[in-house]
Protein backbone atom coordinates (compact mmCIF):
# COMPACT_ATOMS: atom_id res chain seq x y z
CA UNK A 1 0.00 0.00 0.00
CA UNK A 2 0.96 3.85 -0.78
CA UNK A 3 1.26 5.26 2.67
CA UNK A 4 2.31 9.16 4.20
CA UNK A 5 3.94 9.61 6.93
CA UNK A 6 3.23 12.95 8.25
CA UNK A 7 6.69 13.65 10.19
CA UNK A 8 9.86 13.22 10.32
CA UNK A 9 10.68 13.18 13.85
CA UNK A 10 11.50 10.06 16.07
CA UNK A 11 7.82 8.59 15.98
CA UNK A 12 7.67 9.58 12.16
CA UNK A 13 11.32 8.03 10.89
CA UNK A 14 10.29 4.84 13.30
CA UNK A 15 6.78 4.49 11.61
CA UNK A 16 8.47 5.30 8.04
CA UNK A 17 10.97 2.46 8.68
CA UNK A 18 8.24 -0.32 10.02
CA UNK A 19 6.20 0.21 7.54
CA UNK A 20 8.84 0.43 4.37
CA UNK A 21 10.00 -2.88 6.00
CA UNK A 22 6.75 -4.87 6.35
CA UNK A 23 6.36 -3.81 2.35
CA UNK A 24 4.56 -1.07 1.89
CA UNK A 25 5.56 2.00 -0.42
CA UNK A 26 6.32 4.74 2.27
CA UNK A 27 6.86 8.52 1.93
CA UNK A 28 7.20 10.83 4.20
CA UNK A 29 5.76 14.22 4.41
CA UNK A 30 7.91 17.43 5.63
CA UNK A 31 6.65 20.69 5.73
CA UNK A 32 9.85 21.60 3.81
CA UNK A 33 11.78 19.48 1.97
CA UNK A 34 14.52 21.62 1.35
CA UNK A 35 15.31 22.84 4.87
CA UNK A 36 14.93 19.04 6.66
CA UNK A 37 17.38 17.10 4.07
CA UNK A 38 19.59 20.25 4.56
CA UNK A 39 20.29 20.18 8.29
CA UNK A 40 23.19 18.74 9.81
CA UNK A 41 23.09 19.29 13.19
CA UNK A 42 20.65 17.53 15.72
CA UNK A 43 17.64 19.19 17.03
CA UNK A 44 17.46 20.38 20.66
CA UNK A 45 16.30 16.75 21.61
CA UNK A 46 19.54 14.96 20.20
CA UNK A 47 17.08 13.74 17.43
CA UNK A 48 19.95 13.06 14.36
CA UNK A 49 19.66 14.94 11.25
CA UNK A 50 17.00 14.11 9.43
CA UNK A 51 19.26 13.72 6.13
CA UNK A 52 21.33 10.94 7.83
CA UNK A 53 18.29 8.84 8.78
CA UNK A 54 17.12 9.26 5.23
CA UNK A 55 20.95 7.87 3.66
CA UNK A 56 19.85 4.79 5.50
CA UNK A 57 16.25 4.50 4.35
CA UNK A 58 17.12 5.08 0.37
CA UNK A 59 13.64 2.77 0.16
CA UNK A 60 11.42 6.04 1.95
CA UNK A 61 10.08 8.92 -0.29
CA UNK A 62 10.62 12.54 1.06
CA UNK A 63 8.05 14.81 0.05
CA UNK A 64 6.10 18.21 1.17
CA UNK A 65 3.06 17.61 3.10
CA UNK A 66 0.39 17.69 0.24
CA UNK A 67 2.51 15.96 -2.19
CA UNK A 68 2.78 12.71 0.58
CA UNK A 69 -0.41 12.71 1.12
CA UNK A 70 -1.61 13.63 -2.17
CA UNK A 71 -0.03 10.28 -3.71
CA UNK A 72 -0.87 8.57 -0.72
CA UNK A 73 -3.74 5.38 0.29
CA UNK A 74 -3.28 5.66 3.50
CA UNK A 75 -2.06 9.06 5.71
CA UNK A 76 -0.27 8.61 8.94
CA UNK A 77 -0.59 11.59 11.26
CA UNK A 78 3.56 11.53 13.00
CA UNK A 79 3.12 14.85 13.59
CA UNK A 80 3.69 16.86 16.91
CA UNK A 81 0.38 17.36 18.74
CA UNK A 82 0.80 20.96 18.82
CA UNK A 83 1.73 20.68 14.96
CA UNK A 84 -0.73 18.19 14.05
CA UNK A 85 -3.64 20.55 13.13
CA UNK A 86 -1.25 23.42 10.94
CA UNK A 87 0.16 20.25 9.27
CA UNK A 88 -2.95 18.49 7.83
CA UNK A 89 -3.85 21.80 6.45
CA UNK A 90 -0.97 22.15 4.83
CA UNK A 91 -1.24 18.96 3.63
CA UNK A 92 -4.67 19.30 2.04
CA UNK A 93 -8.41 18.42 3.18
CA UNK A 94 -8.51 17.75 -0.52
CA UNK A 95 -5.28 15.28 -0.58
CA UNK A 96 -6.88 13.46 2.64
CA UNK A 97 -10.29 13.11 1.75
CA UNK A 98 -11.72 9.65 1.43
CA UNK A 99 -9.00 7.95 3.35
CA UNK A 100 -7.93 6.41 6.34
CA UNK A 101 -5.86 8.86 8.38
CA UNK A 102 -4.18 7.15 11.23
CA UNK A 103 -3.72 9.49 14.17
CA UNK A 104 -0.86 8.84 16.31
CA UNK A 105 0.17 11.87 18.31
CA UNK A 106 -0.84 12.73 21.74
CA UNK A 107 -1.72 16.64 22.35
CA UNK A 108 1.03 17.07 24.88
CA UNK A 109 1.51 20.66 26.49
CA UNK A 110 5.11 20.89 27.40
CA UNK A 111 4.52 24.81 28.05
CA UNK A 112 3.69 24.03 32.04
CA UNK A 113 7.19 21.91 32.50
CA UNK A 114 7.67 18.72 32.73
CA UNK A 115 5.50 16.26 33.11
CA UNK A 116 3.79 17.67 30.09
CA UNK A 117 -0.24 18.11 30.32
CA UNK A 118 -2.53 17.44 27.53
CA UNK A 119 -4.02 20.79 25.24
CA UNK A 120 -6.97 19.12 25.21
CA UNK A 121 -8.69 16.45 27.11
CA UNK A 122 -11.51 15.31 29.05
CA UNK A 123 -14.73 16.12 27.19
CA UNK A 124 -12.72 16.33 23.77
CA UNK A 125 -9.56 15.14 22.35
CA UNK A 126 -7.12 15.50 19.21
CA UNK A 127 -8.55 12.63 17.48
CA UNK A 128 -11.82 14.45 17.47
CA UNK A 129 -10.75 17.44 16.59
CA UNK A 130 -8.64 16.13 13.62
CA UNK A 131 -11.99 14.77 12.67
CA UNK A 132 -13.77 17.43 12.47
CA UNK A 133 -11.75 19.44 10.62
CA UNK A 134 -11.27 16.92 8.39
CA UNK A 135 -14.92 15.23 8.00
CA UNK A 136 -14.26 13.73 4.84
CA UNK A 137 -11.29 11.66 5.92
CA UNK A 138 -11.71 8.45 8.38
CA UNK A 139 -9.42 9.10 11.06
CA UNK A 140 -8.83 6.27 13.61
CA UNK A 141 -6.66 6.65 16.61
CA UNK A 142 -4.02 4.18 17.52
CA UNK A 143 -0.67 3.47 18.63
CA UNK A 144 -0.76 6.65 20.49
CA UNK A 145 -0.18 4.79 23.85
CA UNK A 146 3.27 3.62 22.85
CA UNK A 147 6.82 4.90 22.08
CA UNK A 148 7.80 4.99 18.30
CA UNK A 149 9.50 1.62 18.84
CA UNK A 150 7.45 -0.50 20.32
CA UNK A 151 4.30 0.79 17.24
CA UNK A 152 6.79 -0.96 14.68
CA UNK A 153 7.83 -3.77 17.06
CA UNK A 154 5.32 -5.01 19.74
CA UNK A 155 6.48 -8.36 19.53
CA UNK A 156 10.30 -6.63 20.85
CA UNK A 157 8.17 -5.70 24.43
CA UNK A 158 7.12 -9.50 26.14
CA UNK A 159 6.67 -11.35 23.02
CA UNK A 160 3.93 -9.11 21.76
CA UNK A 161 1.91 -9.57 25.05
CA UNK A 162 0.41 -6.21 25.67
CA UNK A 163 -2.73 -4.29 23.89
CA UNK A 164 -3.17 -1.79 21.37
CA UNK A 165 -5.96 0.29 20.80
CA UNK A 166 -8.32 1.82 17.99
CA UNK A 167 -10.87 4.69 18.04
CA UNK A 168 -12.73 5.34 14.95
CA UNK A 169 -16.11 6.58 13.54
CA UNK A 170 -15.62 4.14 10.08
CA UNK A 171 -15.79 0.54 10.68
CA UNK A 172 -14.07 -0.43 7.14
CA UNK A 173 -11.48 2.60 8.28
CA UNK A 174 -10.88 0.69 11.89
CA UNK A 175 -10.98 -2.86 10.40
CA UNK A 176 -8.01 -1.90 7.26
CA UNK A 177 -5.90 -0.10 10.49
CA UNK A 178 -6.41 -3.88 12.88
CA UNK A 179 -4.62 -5.47 9.70
CA UNK A 180 -2.12 -3.15 9.41
CA UNK A 181 -1.55 -3.43 12.98
CA UNK A 182 -1.36 -6.93 12.24
CA UNK A 183 1.19 -7.17 10.17
CA UNK A 184 3.54 -4.98 12.67
CA UNK A 185 2.39 -8.09 14.71
CA UNK A 186 -0.10 -6.44 17.29
CA UNK A 187 -1.92 -9.38 19.01
CA UNK A 188 -3.98 -7.80 21.15
CA UNK A 189 -5.77 -4.86 19.48
CA UNK A 190 -9.57 -3.42 21.70
CA UNK A 191 -11.67 -1.43 19.70
CA UNK A 192 -12.69 0.94 21.74
CA UNK A 193 -15.75 2.28 19.86
CA UNK A 194 -15.81 5.71 17.41
CA UNK A 195 -13.67 8.58 17.78
CA UNK A 196 -14.80 10.26 21.25
CA UNK A 197 -12.64 7.29 22.45
CA UNK A 198 -9.79 8.84 21.48
CA UNK A 199 -10.71 10.87 24.74
CA UNK A 200 -9.02 7.22 26.78
CA UNK A 201 -6.21 6.56 25.52
CA UNK A 202 -5.35 10.61 25.03
CA UNK A 203 -5.91 10.71 28.54
CA UNK A 204 -3.75 7.40 29.28
CA UNK A 205 -0.78 9.52 28.40
CA UNK A 206 -0.99 11.59 31.96
CA UNK A 207 -0.23 8.08 33.70
CA UNK A 208 2.42 7.26 30.64
CA UNK A 209 4.61 10.69 31.32
CA UNK A 210 4.66 9.31 35.35
CA UNK A 211 5.41 5.67 34.05
CA UNK A 212 8.25 6.75 31.81
CA UNK A 213 9.27 8.63 34.64
CA UNK A 214 9.21 5.84 37.62
CA UNK A 215 10.36 3.01 35.18
CA UNK A 216 13.36 5.75 33.45
CA UNK A 217 12.26 4.34 30.10
CA UNK A 218 9.57 4.54 27.66
CA UNK A 219 9.53 0.82 26.45
CA UNK A 220 6.30 0.05 28.15
CA UNK A 221 3.34 -0.85 27.49
CA UNK A 222 -0.29 -1.98 29.26
CA UNK A 223 -1.75 -5.51 28.64
CA UNK A 224 -5.52 -4.85 29.43
CA UNK A 225 -6.07 -8.10 31.43
CA UNK A 226 -9.94 -9.81 31.00
CA UNK B 1 -5.08 -2.75 62.34
CA UNK B 2 -8.20 -0.24 63.10
CA UNK B 3 -9.64 1.30 60.31
CA UNK B 4 -12.07 3.17 58.68
CA UNK B 5 -13.72 2.98 55.29
CA UNK B 6 -15.89 5.93 54.76
CA UNK B 7 -19.11 5.39 52.78
CA UNK B 8 -21.47 2.73 52.62
CA UNK B 9 -22.08 2.02 48.96
CA UNK B 10 -20.57 -1.17 46.90
CA UNK B 11 -17.10 0.46 47.09
CA UNK B 12 -16.95 1.22 50.49
CA UNK B 13 -19.05 -2.42 51.46
CA UNK B 14 -16.60 -4.69 49.61
CA UNK B 15 -13.51 -2.78 51.15
CA UNK B 16 -15.07 -3.20 54.18
CA UNK B 17 -15.65 -6.39 53.83
CA UNK B 18 -12.29 -7.76 52.48
CA UNK B 19 -10.37 -5.38 55.00
CA UNK B 20 -12.46 -7.13 57.63
CA UNK B 21 -12.06 -10.53 55.76
CA UNK B 22 -8.06 -9.88 56.36
CA UNK B 23 -8.03 -9.42 60.09
CA UNK B 24 -8.34 -5.71 60.28
CA UNK B 25 -10.82 -3.70 63.17
CA UNK B 26 -13.22 -1.99 60.67
CA UNK B 27 -15.31 0.58 60.70
CA UNK B 28 -17.88 1.89 57.98
CA UNK B 29 -18.22 5.81 58.40
CA UNK B 30 -21.88 6.95 57.23
CA UNK B 31 -23.50 10.84 57.12
CA UNK B 32 -26.12 9.66 59.26
CA UNK B 33 -26.02 6.10 60.87
CA UNK B 34 -29.79 5.89 62.09
CA UNK B 35 -31.04 6.80 58.14
CA UNK B 36 -28.07 4.80 56.30
CA UNK B 37 -29.69 1.42 58.55
CA UNK B 38 -33.23 2.23 58.23
CA UNK B 39 -33.29 2.44 54.47
CA UNK B 40 -35.05 -0.82 53.34
CA UNK B 41 -35.11 0.02 49.26
CA UNK B 42 -32.49 -1.08 47.11
CA UNK B 43 -30.60 2.77 45.68
CA UNK B 44 -31.49 3.81 42.12
CA UNK B 45 -28.19 1.60 41.00
CA UNK B 46 -29.83 -1.37 42.51
CA UNK B 47 -27.63 -1.60 44.79
CA UNK B 48 -29.37 -3.47 48.09
CA UNK B 49 -30.18 -1.57 51.37
CA UNK B 50 -26.96 -1.22 53.80
CA UNK B 51 -28.72 -3.05 56.64
CA UNK B 52 -28.80 -6.26 54.58
CA UNK B 53 -25.05 -5.86 53.79
CA UNK B 54 -24.49 -5.29 57.62
CA UNK B 55 -26.61 -8.68 58.62
CA UNK B 56 -23.97 -10.39 56.50
CA UNK B 57 -20.62 -8.27 58.31
CA UNK B 58 -21.55 -8.23 61.86
CA UNK B 59 -17.90 -7.83 62.77
CA UNK B 60 -18.03 -4.31 61.11
CA UNK B 61 -18.89 -1.44 62.89
CA UNK B 62 -21.22 1.97 61.80
CA UNK B 63 -20.80 4.65 63.24
CA UNK B 64 -20.83 8.19 61.78
CA UNK B 65 -18.34 9.55 59.62
CA UNK B 66 -16.39 11.77 62.37
CA UNK B 67 -16.56 8.84 64.83
CA UNK B 68 -15.43 6.39 62.53
CA UNK B 69 -12.48 8.60 61.54
CA UNK B 70 -11.98 9.64 65.11
CA UNK B 71 -11.27 5.80 66.05
CA UNK B 72 -9.27 4.63 63.11
CA UNK B 73 -5.74 4.38 62.49
CA UNK B 74 -6.14 4.63 58.95
CA UNK B 75 -9.37 5.97 56.81
CA UNK B 76 -10.21 4.81 53.34
CA UNK B 77 -12.34 7.27 51.45
CA UNK B 78 -14.40 5.44 49.39
CA UNK B 79 -17.08 8.30 49.07
CA UNK B 80 -18.26 9.20 45.44
CA UNK B 81 -16.26 11.56 44.00
CA UNK B 82 -18.15 14.30 44.16
CA UNK B 83 -18.99 13.54 47.65
CA UNK B 84 -15.34 13.05 48.72
CA UNK B 85 -14.56 16.32 50.29
CA UNK B 86 -17.91 17.23 52.14
CA UNK B 87 -17.99 14.01 53.46
CA UNK B 88 -13.92 14.01 54.74
CA UNK B 89 -15.07 17.73 56.11
CA UNK B 90 -17.87 15.60 57.90
CA UNK B 91 -15.45 13.31 59.03
CA UNK B 92 -13.43 16.17 60.79
CA UNK B 93 -10.09 17.66 59.78
CA UNK B 94 -8.55 17.03 63.29
CA UNK B 95 -10.23 13.73 63.42
CA UNK B 96 -8.07 12.57 60.10
CA UNK B 97 -4.84 14.40 61.40
CA UNK B 98 -1.54 12.74 61.32
CA UNK B 99 -3.35 9.54 59.69
CA UNK B 100 -2.63 7.61 56.39
CA UNK B 101 -6.00 8.69 54.06
CA UNK B 102 -6.23 5.94 51.39
CA UNK B 103 -8.31 7.86 48.32
CA UNK B 104 -9.68 5.19 46.08
CA UNK B 105 -12.32 7.92 45.03
CA UNK B 106 -12.80 9.00 41.20
CA UNK B 107 -14.10 12.53 40.03
CA UNK B 108 -16.30 11.24 37.99
CA UNK B 109 -19.01 13.54 36.46
CA UNK B 110 -22.23 12.44 35.63
CA UNK B 111 -24.00 15.51 34.67
CA UNK B 112 -23.00 15.20 30.86
CA UNK B 113 -24.46 11.73 30.55
CA UNK B 114 -22.26 8.44 30.37
CA UNK B 115 -20.34 7.50 29.86
CA UNK B 116 -18.90 10.36 32.77
CA UNK B 117 -16.05 12.60 32.58
CA UNK B 118 -14.12 13.94 34.91
CA UNK B 119 -14.41 16.81 37.55
CA UNK B 120 -10.92 17.59 37.95
CA UNK B 121 -8.00 16.56 35.75
CA UNK B 122 -5.49 17.22 33.43
CA UNK B 123 -3.54 19.92 35.96
CA UNK B 124 -4.86 18.86 39.05
CA UNK B 125 -6.82 15.91 41.08
CA UNK B 126 -9.34 14.49 43.19
CA UNK B 127 -5.92 13.08 45.47
CA UNK B 128 -4.59 16.61 45.19
CA UNK B 129 -7.59 18.45 46.10
CA UNK B 130 -7.87 16.30 49.16
CA UNK B 131 -4.33 16.72 50.27
CA UNK B 132 -4.00 20.31 49.96
CA UNK B 133 -7.70 20.45 52.08
CA UNK B 134 -6.41 18.10 55.01
CA UNK B 135 -2.67 18.96 54.59
CA UNK B 136 -2.04 17.00 58.02
CA UNK B 137 -3.09 14.50 56.66
CA UNK B 138 -1.08 11.48 54.67
CA UNK B 139 -2.84 10.80 51.33
CA UNK B 140 -2.19 7.92 49.34
CA UNK B 141 -4.07 7.56 46.34
CA UNK B 142 -4.20 3.70 45.39
CA UNK B 143 -6.95 0.87 44.25
CA UNK B 144 -9.03 4.06 41.84
CA UNK B 145 -7.91 2.06 38.58
CA UNK B 146 -9.77 -1.42 39.50
CA UNK B 147 -13.24 -2.02 40.26
CA UNK B 148 -14.48 -2.75 44.13
CA UNK B 149 -14.28 -6.46 43.77
CA UNK B 150 -10.47 -6.55 42.52
CA UNK B 151 -9.70 -3.93 44.74
CA UNK B 152 -9.70 -6.74 47.74
CA UNK B 153 -9.67 -9.85 45.40
CA UNK B 154 -6.60 -8.92 42.78
CA UNK B 155 -6.27 -13.08 42.69
CA UNK B 156 -9.00 -13.33 41.03
CA UNK B 157 -8.46 -12.37 37.92
CA UNK B 158 -5.67 -14.14 36.22
CA UNK B 159 -3.58 -14.69 39.39
CA UNK B 160 -3.44 -11.90 40.48
CA UNK B 161 -0.85 -10.58 37.55
CA UNK B 162 -1.88 -7.19 36.93
CA UNK B 163 -0.81 -3.63 38.32
CA UNK B 164 -1.98 -1.58 41.04
CA UNK B 165 -0.42 2.35 41.36
CA UNK B 166 0.39 4.44 44.82
CA UNK B 167 0.58 7.79 44.74
CA UNK B 168 1.54 9.67 47.63
CA UNK B 169 3.91 12.49 49.11
CA UNK B 170 4.71 10.97 52.37
CA UNK B 171 7.02 7.50 51.65
CA UNK B 172 5.98 5.79 55.07
CA UNK B 173 2.36 6.25 54.35
CA UNK B 174 3.21 4.77 50.69
CA UNK B 175 5.24 2.10 52.50
CA UNK B 176 2.13 1.09 54.36
CA UNK B 177 0.21 1.14 52.01
CA UNK B 178 2.00 -0.68 50.04
CA UNK B 179 2.13 -3.55 53.01
CA UNK B 180 -1.71 -3.26 52.88
CA UNK B 181 -2.18 -4.11 49.30
CA UNK B 182 0.35 -6.95 49.64
CA UNK B 183 -2.01 -8.59 52.56
CA UNK B 184 -4.81 -7.94 49.88
CA UNK B 185 -3.28 -10.21 47.52
CA UNK B 186 -1.66 -7.50 45.13
CA UNK B 187 1.97 -8.23 43.82
CA UNK B 188 3.10 -6.18 41.23
CA UNK B 189 2.54 -2.57 43.05
CA UNK B 190 3.94 0.73 41.16
CA UNK B 191 4.72 3.93 43.57
CA UNK B 192 4.43 6.50 40.99
CA UNK B 193 5.91 9.06 43.00
CA UNK B 194 4.05 12.55 44.49
CA UNK B 195 0.64 13.04 45.29
CA UNK B 196 0.49 14.72 41.89
CA UNK B 197 0.75 11.21 39.89
CA UNK B 198 -2.94 10.83 41.05
CA UNK B 199 -4.01 12.86 37.69
CA UNK B 200 -2.23 10.00 36.07
CA UNK B 201 -4.35 7.16 37.42
CA UNK B 202 -7.64 9.16 37.68
CA UNK B 203 -7.50 10.24 34.24
CA UNK B 204 -6.69 6.91 33.28
CA UNK B 205 -10.50 6.41 34.11
CA UNK B 206 -10.99 8.02 30.67
CA UNK B 207 -10.14 5.20 28.99
CA UNK B 208 -11.49 2.76 32.05
CA UNK B 209 -15.03 3.45 31.33
CA UNK B 210 -14.31 3.74 27.67
CA UNK B 211 -12.87 -0.31 28.48
CA UNK B 212 -16.03 -1.06 30.62
CA UNK B 213 -18.29 -0.22 27.65
CA UNK B 214 -16.46 -2.46 24.96
CA UNK B 215 -15.52 -5.52 27.38
CA UNK B 216 -18.83 -5.61 28.92
CA UNK B 217 -17.62 -6.25 32.49
CA UNK B 218 -15.89 -4.13 34.95
CA UNK B 219 -13.71 -6.87 36.25
CA UNK B 220 -10.76 -6.09 34.27
CA UNK B 221 -7.41 -4.23 35.20
CA UNK B 222 -4.54 -3.77 33.57
CA UNK B 223 -0.64 -5.15 33.62
CA UNK B 224 2.22 -2.36 33.27
CA UNK B 225 4.62 -4.77 30.74
CA UNK B 226 7.83 -3.61 30.67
Amino acid sequence: MKIAVLGTGTVGRTLAAGLSLAGHEVTVGTRDVAATLSRTAADPMGTPPFADWRRQHQDVGVESLSEAAAGAQLVVNALSGSGSLSGLEAAGERNLAGKVLIDVANPLDFSRGMPPSLTVSNTDSLGEEIQRRFPGSRVVKALNTVNAGLMVDPAGLHGGEHTVFVSGDDATAKAQVVALLESLGWTDIIDLGDITTARGTEMYLALWVRLFGTLGTPAFSIKVVR
